[in-house]
Protein backbone atom coordinates (compact mmCIF):
# COMPACT_ATOMS: atom_id res chain seq x y z
CA UNK A 1 0.00 0.00 0.00
CA UNK A 2 1.80 3.35 -1.01
CA UNK A 3 -0.23 6.84 -0.97
CA UNK A 4 -0.52 8.26 -4.26
CA UNK A 5 2.25 10.61 -6.14
CA UNK A 6 2.12 14.26 -4.66
CA UNK A 7 2.04 17.21 -6.59
CA UNK A 8 -0.57 19.67 -7.83
CA UNK A 9 -4.46 18.00 -7.56
CA UNK A 10 -6.44 19.26 -10.39
CA UNK A 11 -9.93 18.87 -8.01
CA UNK A 12 -12.11 22.36 -8.96
CA UNK A 13 -14.94 20.50 -10.18
CA UNK A 14 -17.38 22.75 -10.70
CA UNK A 15 -20.43 20.01 -11.72
CA UNK A 16 -20.82 16.75 -10.21
CA UNK A 17 -23.50 14.11 -11.20
CA UNK A 18 -23.80 11.17 -8.45
CA UNK A 19 -25.89 8.00 -9.35
CA UNK A 20 -27.42 6.62 -6.41
CA UNK A 21 -28.35 8.74 -3.11
CA UNK A 22 -27.50 6.03 -0.65
CA UNK A 23 -25.46 6.27 2.32
CA UNK A 24 -22.10 6.64 0.64
CA UNK A 25 -23.89 8.67 -2.74
CA UNK A 26 -26.15 11.10 -0.59
CA UNK A 27 -23.18 12.08 1.87
CA UNK A 28 -20.47 12.57 -1.39
CA UNK A 29 -23.68 14.54 -2.61
CA UNK A 30 -23.46 16.55 0.47
CA UNK A 31 -19.96 16.99 0.99
CA UNK A 32 -20.11 18.25 -2.80
CA UNK A 33 -22.48 20.70 -1.89
CA UNK A 34 -20.75 22.33 0.75
CA UNK A 35 -17.98 22.59 -1.44
CA UNK A 36 -19.91 25.02 -3.77
CA UNK A 37 -20.16 22.06 -5.97
CA UNK A 38 -23.20 21.58 -8.33
CA UNK A 39 -24.56 18.12 -7.97
CA UNK A 40 -27.19 16.67 -9.97
CA UNK A 41 -28.44 13.23 -8.82
CA UNK A 42 -30.21 10.18 -10.55
CA UNK A 43 -31.59 7.40 -8.26
CA UNK A 44 -33.63 5.07 -9.65
CA UNK A 45 -36.04 4.90 -6.21
CA UNK A 46 -36.80 8.38 -6.81
CA UNK A 47 -37.46 8.21 -9.80
CA UNK A 48 -41.36 8.74 -10.86
CA UNK A 49 -42.11 8.75 -7.42
CA UNK A 50 -43.02 11.34 -5.13
CA UNK A 51 -39.77 10.98 -2.86
CA UNK A 52 -37.90 13.06 -4.70
CA UNK A 53 -40.02 16.00 -3.34
CA UNK A 54 -41.16 14.63 -0.35
CA UNK A 55 -37.37 14.42 0.61
CA UNK A 56 -35.37 17.14 1.64
CA UNK A 57 -32.33 16.58 -0.50
CA UNK A 58 -30.12 19.01 0.66
CA UNK A 59 -30.08 21.14 -2.10
CA UNK A 60 -29.24 17.95 -4.95
CA UNK A 61 -31.32 18.61 -7.89
CA UNK A 62 -32.57 14.95 -8.50
CA UNK A 63 -32.89 14.21 -12.65
CA UNK A 64 -35.59 11.78 -14.06
CA UNK A 65 -32.87 10.29 -16.71
CA UNK A 66 -29.19 9.15 -16.76
CA UNK A 67 -28.65 11.38 -20.02
CA UNK A 68 -29.87 14.43 -17.66
CA UNK A 69 -26.86 14.20 -16.00
CA UNK A 70 -24.33 14.61 -19.64
CA UNK A 71 -22.31 17.82 -18.81
CA UNK A 72 -20.74 16.60 -15.40
CA UNK A 73 -16.83 17.17 -14.92
CA UNK A 74 -17.13 14.86 -11.66
CA UNK A 75 -19.55 11.20 -12.02
CA UNK A 76 -19.60 9.33 -8.87
CA UNK A 77 -21.42 5.98 -9.27
CA UNK A 78 -22.82 4.81 -6.01
CA UNK A 79 -25.10 1.74 -6.37
CA UNK A 80 -24.78 -1.57 -5.50
CA UNK A 81 -21.55 -3.19 -6.86
CA UNK A 82 -24.17 -5.38 -8.87
CA UNK A 83 -25.42 -2.66 -10.94
CA UNK A 84 -22.68 -0.58 -11.56
CA UNK A 85 -21.36 -2.27 -14.87
CA UNK A 86 -24.49 -2.12 -16.55
CA UNK A 87 -25.11 1.50 -15.08
CA UNK A 88 -21.43 2.92 -16.29
CA UNK A 89 -22.21 1.22 -20.00
CA UNK A 90 -25.95 3.14 -19.58
CA UNK A 91 -23.82 6.48 -19.16
CA UNK A 92 -21.34 6.02 -21.56
CA UNK A 93 -22.66 7.78 -23.98
CA UNK A 94 -23.02 10.61 -21.65
CA UNK A 95 -19.39 11.16 -20.67
CA UNK A 96 -17.80 13.42 -22.98
CA UNK A 97 -17.34 16.18 -20.42
CA UNK A 98 -15.94 13.95 -17.55
CA UNK A 99 -12.61 14.58 -16.73
CA UNK A 100 -13.25 11.88 -13.85
CA UNK A 101 -15.46 8.83 -13.05
CA UNK A 102 -15.18 6.84 -10.09
CA UNK A 103 -17.17 4.63 -8.10
CA UNK A 104 -17.78 3.88 -4.64
CA UNK A 105 -18.72 0.06 -4.44
CA UNK A 106 -16.87 -2.62 -1.91
CA UNK A 107 -15.29 -4.66 -4.36
CA UNK A 108 -12.90 -3.48 -7.16
CA UNK A 109 -12.21 -5.65 -10.01
CA UNK A 110 -15.71 -6.02 -11.78
CA UNK A 111 -16.27 -2.43 -12.01
CA UNK A 112 -12.74 -1.92 -12.96
CA UNK A 113 -12.85 -4.82 -15.50
CA UNK A 114 -15.98 -2.83 -17.02
CA UNK A 115 -14.98 0.43 -17.12
CA UNK A 116 -11.52 -0.88 -19.26
CA UNK A 117 -13.84 -3.04 -21.30
CA UNK A 118 -16.33 0.28 -21.97
CA UNK A 119 -13.33 2.64 -22.88
CA UNK A 120 -13.45 5.11 -20.15
CA UNK A 121 -10.88 3.29 -18.50
CA UNK A 122 -8.29 6.50 -18.46
CA UNK A 123 -10.65 8.62 -16.99
CA UNK A 124 -11.65 5.56 -14.94
CA UNK A 125 -10.43 5.12 -10.83
CA UNK A 126 -12.53 2.28 -8.90
CA UNK A 127 -12.76 4.00 -5.07
CA UNK A 128 -13.70 2.29 -1.72
CA UNK A 129 -14.15 4.57 1.37
CA UNK A 130 -14.24 2.62 4.64
CA UNK A 131 -17.19 4.36 5.70
CA UNK A 132 -20.16 2.34 5.63
CA UNK A 133 -21.85 0.95 8.57
CA UNK A 134 -24.96 -1.19 9.51
CA UNK A 135 -27.45 1.86 8.48
CA UNK A 136 -28.09 3.10 4.73
CA UNK A 137 -29.95 5.18 2.44
CA UNK A 138 -30.42 8.49 2.18
CA UNK A 139 -31.70 9.37 5.78
CA UNK A 140 -28.27 7.95 6.80
CA UNK A 141 -26.33 10.18 4.53
CA UNK A 142 -24.51 12.85 6.48
CA UNK A 143 -22.04 15.99 5.68
CA UNK A 144 -18.35 14.88 7.01
CA UNK A 145 -18.60 10.99 6.47
CA UNK A 146 -15.45 10.43 4.70
CA UNK A 147 -13.00 12.52 7.27
CA UNK A 148 -10.54 10.66 8.83
CA UNK A 149 -11.67 7.24 6.36
CA UNK A 150 -9.29 5.83 4.56
CA UNK A 151 -10.46 5.37 0.70
CA UNK A 152 -9.01 2.31 -1.30
CA UNK A 153 -8.17 3.36 -5.17
CA UNK A 154 -7.91 0.69 -8.00
CA UNK A 155 -6.53 2.00 -11.28
CA UNK A 156 -7.75 0.34 -14.81
CA UNK A 157 -4.31 -0.55 -16.63
CA UNK A 158 -5.51 1.97 -18.86
CA UNK A 159 -5.94 4.77 -15.84
CA UNK A 160 -4.29 8.23 -16.60
CA UNK A 161 -1.64 9.41 -13.58
CA UNK A 162 -3.76 12.46 -13.93
CA UNK A 163 -7.07 10.47 -12.99
CA UNK A 164 -5.21 8.76 -9.84
CA UNK A 165 -4.16 12.31 -8.33
CA UNK A 166 -7.48 13.69 -9.74
CA UNK A 167 -9.26 11.45 -7.46
CA UNK A 168 -7.23 11.29 -4.71
CA UNK A 169 -7.47 15.18 -4.38
CA UNK A 170 -10.96 14.80 -4.61
CA UNK A 171 -11.06 12.24 -1.03
CA UNK A 172 -8.51 14.27 0.62
CA UNK A 173 -10.39 17.42 0.11
CA UNK A 174 -13.27 15.13 1.63
CA UNK A 175 -11.10 14.97 4.39
CA UNK A 176 -10.46 11.04 4.01
CA UNK A 177 -6.94 9.39 3.33
CA UNK A 178 -6.39 7.90 -0.47
CA UNK A 179 -4.51 4.58 -1.03
CA UNK A 180 -3.54 3.76 -4.43
CA UNK A 181 -4.65 -0.39 -4.30
CA UNK A 182 -4.52 -3.11 -6.97
CA UNK A 183 -8.32 -4.36 -7.49
CA UNK A 184 -7.59 -8.32 -6.93
CA UNK A 185 -5.38 -7.27 -3.89
CA UNK A 186 -8.15 -4.95 -2.73
CA UNK A 187 -11.34 -7.46 -3.31
CA UNK A 188 -8.99 -10.52 -1.22
CA UNK A 189 -8.22 -7.92 1.63
CA UNK A 190 -11.83 -6.45 1.80
CA UNK A 191 -12.88 -10.44 1.55
CA UNK A 192 -11.43 -10.69 5.15
CA UNK A 193 -11.74 -7.26 6.77
CA UNK A 194 -15.16 -6.40 5.72
CA UNK A 195 -17.28 -9.22 3.85
CA UNK A 196 -16.36 -11.98 6.96
CA UNK A 197 -17.25 -9.99 9.35
CA UNK A 198 -20.48 -8.80 7.84
CA UNK A 199 -20.91 -12.43 6.79
CA UNK A 200 -20.34 -13.85 10.67
CA UNK A 201 -22.88 -11.35 12.48
CA UNK A 202 -25.13 -12.40 9.47
CA UNK A 203 -24.90 -15.90 10.23
CA UNK A 204 -25.00 -15.53 13.97
CA UNK A 205 -28.26 -13.34 13.21
CA UNK A 206 -30.01 -16.29 11.32
CA UNK A 207 -28.51 -18.89 13.57
CA UNK A 208 -29.94 -17.26 16.59
CA UNK A 209 -33.06 -16.62 14.67
CA UNK A 210 -33.56 -20.57 14.10
CA UNK A 211 -32.95 -21.06 17.96
CA UNK A 212 -35.55 -18.02 18.47
CA UNK A 213 -33.34 -16.27 20.22
CA UNK A 214 -34.35 -12.27 19.55
CA UNK A 215 -32.35 -8.94 19.74
CA UNK A 216 -33.47 -8.28 22.78
CA UNK A 217 -31.85 -11.00 24.98
CA UNK A 218 -28.42 -10.04 24.25
CA UNK A 219 -26.13 -8.42 26.38
CA UNK A 220 -23.77 -5.19 24.60
CA UNK A 221 -21.15 -8.07 23.91
CA UNK A 222 -23.92 -10.08 21.52
CA UNK A 223 -25.01 -6.49 20.32
CA UNK A 224 -21.27 -5.68 19.29
CA UNK A 225 -20.83 -8.92 17.61
CA UNK A 226 -24.29 -8.67 15.75
CA UNK A 227 -24.93 -5.37 14.42
CA UNK A 228 -23.38 -5.75 11.11
CA UNK A 229 -26.36 -7.71 10.71
CA UNK A 230 -28.50 -4.82 9.89
CA UNK A 231 -26.72 -3.75 6.86
CA UNK A 232 -28.30 -3.08 3.40
CA UNK A 233 -29.60 -7.24 2.15
CA UNK A 234 -29.41 -5.72 -1.42
CA UNK A 235 -25.69 -4.04 -0.80
CA UNK A 236 -24.19 -7.11 1.03
CA UNK A 237 -25.99 -10.03 -1.36
CA UNK A 238 -23.93 -7.92 -4.16
CA UNK A 239 -21.00 -7.54 -2.39
CA UNK A 240 -20.87 -11.16 -1.58
CA UNK A 241 -22.05 -12.47 -5.19
CA UNK A 242 -19.50 -10.22 -6.84
CA UNK A 243 -16.66 -11.34 -4.29
CA UNK A 244 -17.31 -15.49 -4.23
CA UNK A 245 -14.13 -16.45 -4.38
CA UNK A 246 -12.59 -14.84 -2.19
CA UNK A 247 -14.87 -14.73 0.40
CA UNK A 248 -15.18 -18.66 0.08
CA UNK A 249 -12.11 -18.99 1.05
CA UNK A 250 -12.33 -16.71 3.92
CA UNK A 251 -15.64 -18.33 5.00
CA UNK A 252 -14.12 -21.67 5.24
CA UNK A 253 -11.44 -20.92 7.39
CA UNK A 254 -14.10 -19.42 9.87
CA UNK A 255 -16.01 -22.55 9.63
CA UNK A 256 -12.63 -24.80 10.79
CA UNK A 257 -12.15 -22.40 13.32
CA UNK A 258 -15.56 -23.28 14.88
CA UNK A 259 -15.39 -26.67 14.57
CA UNK A 260 -11.62 -26.55 16.20
CA UNK A 261 -13.38 -24.96 18.97
CA UNK A 262 -16.67 -27.72 19.10
CA UNK A 263 -13.55 -30.51 18.98
CA UNK A 264 -11.53 -28.90 21.84
CA UNK A 265 -15.07 -29.08 23.49
CA UNK A 266 -15.92 -32.14 22.99
CA UNK A 267 -13.25 -33.74 24.13
CA UNK A 268 -13.01 -31.90 27.18
CA UNK A 269 -9.49 -30.30 26.36
CA UNK A 270 -9.55 -27.37 28.50
CA UNK A 271 -5.95 -26.40 27.58
CA UNK A 272 -6.83 -26.68 23.80
CA UNK A 273 -9.47 -24.49 24.08
CA UNK A 274 -7.26 -22.18 26.68
CA UNK A 275 -4.64 -22.02 23.63
CA UNK A 276 -8.04 -20.77 21.09
CA UNK A 277 -8.92 -18.21 23.20
CA UNK A 278 -5.69 -16.59 24.04
CA UNK A 279 -4.91 -16.57 20.13
CA UNK A 280 -8.32 -14.57 19.71
CA UNK A 281 -6.69 -12.32 22.31
CA UNK A 282 -3.37 -11.97 20.89
CA UNK A 283 -4.81 -11.09 17.68
CA UNK A 284 -7.09 -8.03 19.54
CA UNK A 285 -3.87 -7.02 21.37
CA UNK A 286 -2.10 -6.16 18.21
CA UNK A 287 -4.07 -2.84 18.48
CA UNK A 288 -6.70 -0.91 17.32
CA UNK A 289 -7.27 0.56 13.74
CA UNK B 1 -38.79 -15.19 33.28
CA UNK B 2 -40.61 -13.94 36.07
CA UNK B 3 -39.03 -11.80 38.65
CA UNK B 4 -39.03 -12.85 42.34
CA UNK B 5 -41.51 -12.32 44.70
CA UNK B 6 -41.98 -8.84 45.96
CA UNK B 7 -42.02 -7.68 49.51
CA UNK B 8 -39.65 -5.99 51.92
CA UNK B 9 -36.12 -6.96 51.62
CA UNK B 10 -33.85 -7.64 54.15
CA UNK B 11 -30.41 -6.37 52.50
CA UNK B 12 -28.79 -4.54 55.25
CA UNK B 13 -25.56 -6.15 55.15
CA UNK B 14 -22.94 -4.65 57.24
CA UNK B 15 -19.71 -6.52 56.24
CA UNK B 16 -19.23 -8.28 52.91
CA UNK B 17 -16.33 -10.90 51.49
CA UNK B 18 -15.67 -10.84 47.92
CA UNK B 19 -13.47 -13.49 46.67
CA UNK B 20 -11.90 -12.25 43.02
CA UNK B 21 -11.43 -8.28 42.23
CA UNK B 22 -11.72 -8.93 38.56
CA UNK B 23 -14.23 -6.73 36.33
CA UNK B 24 -17.19 -7.92 38.29
CA UNK B 25 -16.12 -8.45 41.33
CA UNK B 26 -14.18 -5.36 41.88
CA UNK B 27 -17.22 -3.42 40.92
CA UNK B 28 -19.39 -5.28 43.55
CA UNK B 29 -16.92 -4.17 46.43
CA UNK B 30 -16.95 -0.81 45.25
CA UNK B 31 -20.65 -0.55 45.40
CA UNK B 32 -20.90 -1.89 48.48
CA UNK B 33 -18.24 0.10 49.83
CA UNK B 34 -20.36 3.56 48.49
CA UNK B 35 -22.93 1.89 50.42
CA UNK B 36 -21.60 1.91 53.51
CA UNK B 37 -20.94 -2.08 53.59
CA UNK B 38 -17.54 -3.12 54.82
CA UNK B 39 -15.52 -5.28 52.51
CA UNK B 40 -12.93 -7.68 53.00
CA UNK B 41 -11.65 -9.24 49.50
CA UNK B 42 -9.31 -12.68 48.52
CA UNK B 43 -7.32 -12.79 45.42
CA UNK B 44 -5.44 -14.80 44.67
CA UNK B 45 -3.42 -12.59 42.41
CA UNK B 46 -3.22 -10.09 44.93
CA UNK B 47 -1.92 -12.13 47.41
CA UNK B 48 1.75 -12.31 48.64
CA UNK B 49 2.32 -10.11 45.61
CA UNK B 50 2.34 -6.15 46.41
CA UNK B 51 0.21 -5.67 44.19
CA UNK B 52 -2.27 -5.28 47.30
CA UNK B 53 -0.23 -1.85 48.27
CA UNK B 54 0.71 -1.03 44.37
CA UNK B 55 -3.45 -0.63 43.38
CA UNK B 56 -5.61 1.75 44.43
CA UNK B 57 -8.19 -0.44 45.76
CA UNK B 58 -11.10 1.86 47.12
CA UNK B 59 -11.19 1.15 50.79
CA UNK B 60 -11.46 -2.75 49.97
CA UNK B 61 -9.68 -4.52 52.96
CA UNK B 62 -7.28 -7.34 51.32
CA UNK B 63 -7.07 -10.77 53.45
CA UNK B 64 -4.08 -12.83 52.95
CA UNK B 65 -6.35 -16.12 53.49
CA UNK B 66 -9.74 -17.22 52.72
CA UNK B 67 -10.36 -18.07 56.87
CA UNK B 68 -9.67 -14.09 57.23
CA UNK B 69 -13.36 -13.75 55.41
CA UNK B 70 -14.95 -15.99 58.37
CA UNK B 71 -17.94 -13.38 60.08
CA UNK B 72 -18.91 -12.07 56.68
CA UNK B 73 -22.64 -11.43 56.10
CA UNK B 74 -23.18 -11.76 52.63
CA UNK B 75 -20.16 -13.68 50.51
CA UNK B 76 -19.90 -13.35 47.16
CA UNK B 77 -18.16 -15.50 44.63
CA UNK B 78 -16.56 -13.50 41.58
CA UNK B 79 -13.75 -16.10 40.29
CA UNK B 80 -13.59 -17.99 37.02
CA UNK B 81 -16.46 -20.51 36.98
CA UNK B 82 -13.98 -23.29 36.73
CA UNK B 83 -12.67 -22.05 40.06
CA UNK B 84 -15.88 -21.42 42.18
CA UNK B 85 -17.17 -25.00 43.41
CA UNK B 86 -13.46 -25.75 44.59
CA UNK B 87 -13.84 -22.42 46.57
CA UNK B 88 -16.82 -22.61 47.75
CA UNK B 89 -16.06 -26.09 49.43
CA UNK B 90 -12.90 -24.32 50.42
CA UNK B 91 -15.06 -21.68 52.26
CA UNK B 92 -17.48 -23.95 53.22
CA UNK B 93 -16.34 -23.92 56.95
CA UNK B 94 -15.98 -20.02 57.50
CA UNK B 95 -19.87 -19.56 56.45
CA UNK B 96 -21.42 -19.67 59.79
CA UNK B 97 -22.28 -15.60 59.43
CA UNK B 98 -23.29 -15.72 55.85
CA UNK B 99 -27.26 -15.08 55.74
CA UNK B 100 -26.23 -14.67 51.65
CA UNK B 101 -24.36 -16.42 49.41
CA UNK B 102 -23.96 -15.90 45.79
CA UNK B 103 -21.76 -15.83 42.68
CA UNK B 104 -21.04 -13.89 39.51
CA UNK B 105 -20.30 -16.15 36.87
CA UNK B 106 -21.32 -16.73 33.35
CA UNK B 107 -22.47 -20.74 34.29
CA UNK B 108 -25.30 -21.47 36.85
CA UNK B 109 -26.18 -25.53 36.37
CA UNK B 110 -22.32 -26.57 38.05
CA UNK B 111 -21.94 -23.59 40.81
CA UNK B 112 -25.56 -24.84 42.00
CA UNK B 113 -25.39 -28.08 41.55
CA UNK B 114 -21.64 -27.55 44.04
CA UNK B 115 -23.90 -25.56 47.01
CA UNK B 116 -26.67 -28.23 47.31
CA UNK B 117 -24.09 -30.47 47.67
CA UNK B 118 -22.28 -29.09 49.96
CA UNK B 119 -24.57 -28.27 51.75
CA UNK B 120 -25.00 -24.23 51.77
CA UNK B 121 -28.01 -24.52 49.05
CA UNK B 122 -30.49 -23.08 51.80
CA UNK B 123 -28.47 -19.37 51.50
CA UNK B 124 -27.19 -19.73 48.12
CA UNK B 125 -28.28 -17.52 45.05
CA UNK B 126 -26.16 -18.74 41.48
CA UNK B 127 -26.25 -14.98 39.85
CA UNK B 128 -25.45 -13.85 36.49
CA UNK B 129 -25.30 -9.75 36.12
CA UNK B 130 -25.19 -9.00 31.93
CA UNK B 131 -22.61 -6.66 33.06
CA UNK B 132 -19.58 -7.78 31.35
CA UNK B 133 -17.52 -6.38 28.67
CA UNK B 134 -13.94 -7.38 27.02
CA UNK B 135 -12.36 -5.27 29.42
CA UNK B 136 -11.27 -7.45 32.38
CA UNK B 137 -9.45 -7.06 35.76
CA UNK B 138 -10.03 -4.94 38.89
CA UNK B 139 -8.62 -1.27 36.48
CA UNK B 140 -11.87 -2.27 34.16
CA UNK B 141 -14.03 -2.62 37.58
CA UNK B 142 -16.03 0.60 38.70
CA UNK B 143 -18.55 1.96 40.75
CA UNK B 144 -22.28 1.68 38.66
CA UNK B 145 -21.37 -0.86 37.01
CA UNK B 146 -24.67 -2.86 37.13
CA UNK B 147 -27.07 0.23 36.35
CA UNK B 148 -29.58 -1.08 34.47
CA UNK B 149 -28.39 -4.27 34.00
CA UNK B 150 -30.51 -8.00 34.24
CA UNK B 151 -28.82 -10.16 36.55
CA UNK B 152 -30.36 -13.44 36.52
CA UNK B 153 -30.98 -15.67 39.80
CA UNK B 154 -30.79 -19.28 40.28
CA UNK B 155 -31.45 -20.96 43.05
CA UNK B 156 -30.85 -24.53 44.26
CA UNK B 157 -33.81 -26.57 44.84
CA UNK B 158 -33.04 -26.01 48.24
CA UNK B 159 -32.34 -22.03 47.93
CA UNK B 160 -35.00 -20.36 50.64
CA UNK B 161 -37.24 -17.80 48.97
CA UNK B 162 -35.53 -15.47 51.68
CA UNK B 163 -32.34 -15.90 50.13
CA UNK B 164 -33.79 -15.22 46.54
CA UNK B 165 -35.68 -12.39 47.96
CA UNK B 166 -32.36 -11.04 49.45
CA UNK B 167 -30.31 -11.64 46.73
CA UNK B 168 -32.72 -9.91 44.48
CA UNK B 169 -33.23 -7.00 47.00
CA UNK B 170 -29.44 -6.63 47.05
CA UNK B 171 -29.24 -6.32 43.19
CA UNK B 172 -32.01 -3.92 43.28
CA UNK B 173 -29.85 -1.62 45.35
CA UNK B 174 -27.13 -1.87 42.98
CA UNK B 175 -29.74 -0.63 40.27
CA UNK B 176 -29.52 -3.66 38.85
CA UNK B 177 -33.08 -5.97 37.60
CA UNK B 178 -33.22 -9.04 38.71
CA UNK B 179 -34.94 -12.39 37.10
CA UNK B 180 -35.28 -15.34 38.34
CA UNK B 181 -34.90 -18.54 36.24
CA UNK B 182 -33.71 -21.91 36.47
CA UNK B 183 -29.81 -23.07 36.01
CA UNK B 184 -30.05 -25.31 33.10
CA UNK B 185 -32.60 -23.07 31.26
CA UNK B 186 -30.14 -20.10 31.92
CA UNK B 187 -27.66 -21.93 30.24
CA UNK B 188 -29.02 -22.70 27.40
CA UNK B 189 -29.94 -19.44 27.32
CA UNK B 190 -26.55 -17.75 27.63
CA UNK B 191 -24.91 -20.46 25.30
CA UNK B 192 -26.94 -19.17 22.22
CA UNK B 193 -26.75 -14.87 23.57
CA UNK B 194 -23.74 -15.06 24.78
CA UNK B 195 -20.97 -17.84 24.78
CA UNK B 196 -21.60 -17.91 20.99
CA UNK B 197 -20.79 -14.42 19.94
CA UNK B 198 -18.14 -14.54 22.51
CA UNK B 199 -16.56 -17.32 20.41
CA UNK B 200 -17.90 -16.32 16.84
CA UNK B 201 -15.98 -13.28 17.62
CA UNK B 202 -12.84 -14.97 18.80
CA UNK B 203 -13.18 -17.49 15.80
CA UNK B 204 -13.17 -15.04 13.50
CA UNK B 205 -9.88 -13.39 15.34
CA UNK B 206 -8.18 -16.59 14.78
CA UNK B 207 -8.93 -16.34 11.06
CA UNK B 208 -8.00 -13.43 10.62
CA UNK B 209 -4.57 -14.15 12.34
CA UNK B 210 -4.50 -17.32 10.19
CA UNK B 211 -4.62 -14.75 7.05
CA UNK B 212 -2.35 -12.39 8.15
CA UNK B 213 -4.62 -9.65 8.97
CA UNK B 214 -3.96 -6.90 11.72
CA UNK B 215 -7.08 -5.54 13.70
CA UNK B 216 -5.83 -2.19 12.10
CA UNK B 217 -7.07 -3.11 8.89
CA UNK B 218 -10.64 -3.79 9.79
CA UNK B 219 -13.12 -0.72 9.71
CA UNK B 220 -16.11 0.29 12.29
CA UNK B 221 -17.85 -2.89 11.43
CA UNK B 222 -14.86 -5.17 11.63
CA UNK B 223 -14.18 -3.83 14.66
CA UNK B 224 -17.22 -4.14 16.31
CA UNK B 225 -17.56 -7.67 15.24
CA UNK B 226 -14.63 -8.63 16.43
CA UNK B 227 -14.30 -6.52 19.92
CA UNK B 228 -15.03 -9.64 21.81
CA UNK B 229 -12.15 -10.81 21.03
CA UNK B 230 -10.32 -8.91 23.79
CA UNK B 231 -12.10 -10.24 26.47
CA UNK B 232 -10.30 -12.64 29.43
CA UNK B 233 -8.91 -15.89 28.14
CA UNK B 234 -9.23 -17.27 31.31
CA UNK B 235 -12.61 -16.43 31.89
CA UNK B 236 -14.13 -17.70 28.77
CA UNK B 237 -12.04 -20.82 28.53
CA UNK B 238 -13.92 -22.12 31.95
CA UNK B 239 -17.35 -20.31 30.70
CA UNK B 240 -17.08 -22.65 27.44
CA UNK B 241 -15.88 -26.00 29.23
CA UNK B 242 -18.21 -25.87 31.71
CA UNK B 243 -20.96 -25.08 29.16
CA UNK B 244 -19.73 -27.28 26.55
CA UNK B 245 -22.64 -29.05 25.71
CA UNK B 246 -25.13 -26.51 24.99
CA UNK B 247 -22.39 -24.25 23.71
CA UNK B 248 -21.37 -27.30 20.94
CA UNK B 249 -25.10 -27.50 19.92
CA UNK B 250 -24.94 -23.75 18.95
CA UNK B 251 -21.28 -23.27 17.09
CA UNK B 252 -22.81 -26.53 15.20
CA UNK B 253 -26.04 -24.25 14.02
CA UNK B 254 -23.47 -21.14 13.10
CA UNK B 255 -21.12 -23.72 11.09
CA UNK B 256 -24.35 -24.69 9.18
CA UNK B 257 -25.31 -21.17 8.63
CA UNK B 258 -21.69 -20.29 7.17
CA UNK B 259 -21.80 -23.29 5.49
CA UNK B 260 -25.05 -22.58 3.68
CA UNK B 261 -23.46 -18.76 2.57
CA UNK B 262 -20.91 -20.47 1.11
CA UNK B 263 -22.84 -22.84 -1.04
CA UNK B 264 -24.94 -19.88 -2.01
CA UNK B 265 -21.77 -18.76 -3.29
CA UNK B 266 -20.09 -21.57 -4.90
CA UNK B 267 -23.53 -22.18 -6.91
CA UNK B 268 -24.20 -18.64 -7.88
CA UNK B 269 -27.40 -18.69 -6.61
CA UNK B 270 -27.87 -14.58 -5.65
CA UNK B 271 -31.44 -15.26 -4.39
CA UNK B 272 -30.44 -17.65 -2.39
CA UNK B 273 -28.10 -15.23 -0.84
CA UNK B 274 -30.05 -12.55 -0.85
CA UNK B 275 -32.58 -14.49 1.49
CA UNK B 276 -29.88 -15.24 3.60
CA UNK B 277 -29.01 -11.63 4.17
CA UNK B 278 -32.05 -10.30 4.46
CA UNK B 279 -33.10 -13.08 7.20
CA UNK B 280 -30.01 -11.67 9.30
CA UNK B 281 -31.34 -8.22 8.77
CA UNK B 282 -35.15 -9.35 9.38
CA UNK B 283 -33.35 -10.56 12.87
CA UNK B 284 -32.10 -7.42 13.55
CA UNK B 285 -34.90 -5.07 12.71
CA UNK B 286 -36.94 -7.06 15.70
CA UNK B 287 -34.88 -4.26 17.69
CA UNK B 288 -32.87 -3.37 19.91
CA UNK B 289 -32.57 -4.88 23.60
Amino acid sequence: MTGPAGGAVEDDFRDAAVVGLGLIGGSVARDLLARGVRVRAFDPALVGARMARAHPLAGVRVVPALEELAGAELVVLATPVSATPALLAALRPHLAAARLVVDVGSTKRSVVRAAGALGVGERFVGCHPLAGDHRSGWEASREGLFRGARVYLCATPGTARGAVARAAGLWRSLGAHPVEMDAAEHDRLLAWTSHLPQSAATALAVALAGAGIPPAALGPGGRDATRLAGSSPELWTAVAADNADFLAEALNALEARLAELRACLAAGDVEATARFFGAGRAWFEQGPA
